[in-house]
């Protein structure tokens, strides 16, 4: 009955996401997600590895179990 | 720090939806909001008003601190 | 990575609530829940089953992956 | 009619923990507010400031409009 969703405090992107502008990225997720918007997060290619920046999410979009984040890149670690 | 949301159970047009298919409509909300996607909830004009009828929400999406709903409306009160 | 949780609309019991006062009842559910609070909201037995009656949820706790529920009944559906 | 909520993705503990066992600790927090559980997350003394560690949340009660927190420190940076 009820509607499953996940938590999530990072943007995980394994490396799928896609540039649509400067530092604009867009990124699909299987299932509904529920993220922190307007709020810088870390961002990183997988759960493990360190963090590539910090990102905001500027809008987010759910529909057929699926989540689309769209986020900006508002620094990067130059060490990646 | 926190991102503010409200959890809604059901959705309160006040009249403001918009017919873009034959059921399927669009609404506006002021705010980020959650609410149950791909389940049957409850739609009415007002918080007080007696149920129009029920729909299943297809689609949320969150941006510039608005939540914009697309919703089939699946079955209608008569007595409305 | 993320938490799953599960949103949910109604309070559904299988009949496992424990009576704690007179119109207050606790029960124990699988995994993370998020029901509105301070709402009132449905009572069934099964998903399938007509309602109840109506509670109002007074407190959520989540503690390794179970949620209890506190709530307390308002009205009851004398057809049941 | 909705539930106002707030999405939490760090501990801010303002200096109001209590420590209950030896890295245990508890704060209490205005309004209803969602953390993720069971995930190492970032305390804080203020928004502001540096990280003081990392800690786990164990569990999340809601009640009066009010969140509890029962987390445990499972790193403390030695900077601070």
């Amino acid at each position: 009955m009820g509607m499953p969703l996940e938590l999530n405090t990072m943007i995980v992107t394994k490396g799928r996401e896609t540039r649509i502008e400067e530092n604009r990225f867009v990124l699909e997720k299987e299932g509904y997600r529920l993220y922190p918007i307007d709020i810088p997060i870390d961002v990183r290619k997988t759960i493990e590895s360190d963090t590539n920046g910090t990102a905001v999410i500027k809008k987010v979009e759910w529909q057929e179990n699926r989540t689309w984040l769209t986020y900006q890149l508002i620094s990067l670690n130059s060490t990646n």
